[in-house]
């Protein structure tokens, strides 16, 4: 019998990275946080979601996971996957919560902790890692995971099923690869718009030493800055390693064309989130502007009619997928499928906690069965709070090596998830003077 | 001194709307519900504010209010009036939260509550209903209160300053209009999908015996059915009044078209919802495509981002702003204005529960101060619930009165508050079947 779903756990994780200006950008400073789910069955077997969160609100997407809950409890996992694009339209065409969304924000966010948390319960069942369990599903099987809702004047079923078959060749050989070599990555570490200009410097010089290529620095409203801070970056990894920027949603349309204008001296592989997530025409009017500066973007895209658009306009020339922003991988899938559609090369967001465990997979898999090809494409790396997970990602030489544990490799040890639970935690209690 | 702000109280109220199949439409069976919110101050005034939910669910929006409240709580009013995008930048920028929308969903609406709840405070204090408050400030303070990040694309704080100046004469004029003959309505309450074709038959005529010459119905994925249901409603109102078409986002972009060629003949005024809100290019291929029927949208449209592109790609020929969807009165503003400066009119969403009490005050508004044009003009009306507000609105002649009594008429009656709220009052536990 396929394991019955008991219960779904949900805790609320908080790291306080705000102490160190870890993950300062022009608009966030935050504690990186996880609503972390646990999905229990008969068997004894459980799987693991995760969505990343900033610190304060966590518990409202806690909140929500309870509110999704009953669509998953007392269900069969065979009966889920067995209609899986049945399932996530179970969770987001709730008749009373698709109001609070829909699809999108905190609910959305909480959906996709718990699609995830299915996800990596069935992959652990077949006893492969994520990446591994999705490249061995037939192109039908993938098609038949997707809800093409909103999406049929972009991509229809039967061009999904001709994408993925077309990739069918080589798929041995890109799998032999990716254990061999593992996926190609950047850092984020070295740039942190809160970090002092020495420790710029050290973090680049380290970084280097370790094999990275491609580095990424945060860039905010003061255009001097802008340059003092780009032309230190420049300075210490050369002309012939990859500059990227990302200004974190803090320019208007105008500005963004204005600034990088005027950073273009600088060389800049991409701007990432130069404005508004939800302005699909002003990335396009962005991408217009400043070619061949490329426009990324897609950590804060809210759902796959977003990134629809965003191909449809040509506004962006890299897409930055989520693991779990979105409604989980049920979402991540026909996401993938558009970009290869639209020639746009998928560069997945990673950082905060728990993501760069994520993506991984979804890099790995996007090679091997999608988007079959690694020009233009890295996968964001952040060297934070890998220790707290049972199956940490593995990054050498600047690549990430595939995993080969089970599952979707979010798992968190439980010593942290109790040091680090809010507001009970042992970390939380001693920040707070509570003995 | 002005009053000082010393706690926000936050309720969630349910009405079981579900029963009777009221509101019932191709996604949405809800019971309707508000997050209530009580702004408290020391000097015993008190402002309310409230955001619309679907039932369950309504939860995790009072959680989010509970997380904003600390942004309102110990300031004086004037402090917030004196700088009102600064106060709304203090809710949608803060640095942790801000990544669980960013401007969007649960978290947005909760802001929207909170911030309707401070206009409400604020017009009480000046004695005025929030129409004659709003019309009785200056072009400068009406662009003072707008926060213009990521739209300055689109509308500039000159631009919005010169609209307001041009639309001075005539104010007083238009006002004493408003008071005398009210703002034109047309109602939703005849053609719900869960009512039957005699209950719809009967609605119908008594409506038009009420004097109403404009009438919504909804419509679903059936085509057949659609086309069923519209014969009548044409058959019971007649070629001369208005028809409107309701898909509530049940279509992809290719089967919108489609039905909306199929049903032309019953000469609908507007297709609203035909797609996803988030659709803004879906929007504008449905509108090239069934011109001369006029596409409206709003009610889900989450932030002015996403109503600057439906302007800016031509996509909507009627604006639907909801008046807690977005953060409040201070979101409201902009699009008004720039839906003055495109020259699509604006028809608001009401129903639910309170929305016709908030929206009577924002037609009302935008007639005297921004829109100066009846052309094209219809503010939904929806009957049901009203007899639950201290203020609620009057319609005569399907027309709405301008309200007279101070504040935002969005205050609740003590003991509809203390039978409704969820799960503890006494209707809830009735219905549970608890003592």
């Amino acid at each position: 019998m396929s394991p019955k779903i008991t219960e779904v756990q949900v805790r609320d994780i908080r790291f306080p990275t705000s102490l160190d200006m870890d993950g300062s950008d022009s608009l966030n400073l935050g504690d990186y946080s996880a609503t972390y789910v646990t999905v229990h069955t008969d068997t004894g077997l459980t799987g693991n979601g995760l969505t990343f969160t900033n610190g304060r609100g966590n518990e409202i997407v806690v909140a929500a996971v309870h509110a999704l809950k009953h669509h998953v409890i007392g269900r069969r996992l065979a009966e889920i996957t067995g209609n899986l694009s049945g399932f996530f339209r179970d969770l987001t065409v709730d008749n009373q919560l698709r109001w609070l969304g829909p699809e999108k924000g905190i609910l959305h966010m909480a959906t996709g902790a718990l699609i995830n948390g299915v996800w990596d319960l069935w992959a652990k069942r077949e006893g492969k890692p994520m990446w591994k369990h999705l490249a061995d599903m037939s192109p039908e099987q993938i098609v038949n995971a997707i809800d093409f809702t909103y999406i049929t004047d972009a991509l229809t079923p039967d061009e999904a099923l001709a994408i993925l078959k077309s990739r069918e060749d080589g798929k041995e050989e890109r799998e032999a690869e990716m254990l061999r070599d593992g996926f190609p990555a950047y850092t984020t570490s070295t740039g942190w718009l809160g970090y002092s200009d020495d420790k710029v410097r050290r973090l680049c010089r380290q970084a280097m030493s370790d094999g990275w290529t491609a580095f990424k620095m945060k860039v905010g409203r003061n255009l001097e800055d802008n340059i003092r801070r780009a032309a230190l970056m420049r300075e210490e990894i050369g002309s012939n390693r990859l500059l990227m920027m990302d200004a974190n949603q803090c320019w208007d349309v105008g500005e963004a064309i204005d600034q990088m204008k005027a950073l273009a001296v600088f060389d800049p592989w991409w701007i990432e989130e130069p404005t508004s997530p939800d302005d699909v025409l002003g990335h396009a009017a962005i991408q217009r502007a400043i070619t061949p500066i490329r426009v990324a973007t897609g950590e804060v895209v809210q759902n796959r009619v977003i990134f629809k658009q965003m191909l449809q306009a040509n506004a962006i020339r890299f897409l930055q997928v989520d693991s779990c922003r979105m409604g989980g991988v049920n979402e991540v899938l026909p996401v993938l499928l558009m970009a290869a559609k639209f020639g746009v090369p998928v560069c997945p967001h990673a950082g905060g906690v728990g993501l760069c465990e994520y993506v991984q997979h979804i890099s790995i898999f996007d090679y091997i069965a999608i988007g079959a090809s690694l020009e233009d494409r890295v996968c964001e790396y952040v060297d934070h709070l890998h220790e707290h997970f049972v199956d940490p990602c593995i990054v050498k030489n600047a690549r990430y090596i595939a995993p080969t544990r089970p599952g979707y490799s979010i798992t968190i040890k439980p010593e942290s998830l109790d040091a680090y639970e809010f507001p009970g935690g042992r970390v939380w209690r001693k920040l707070q003077g509570v003995a």
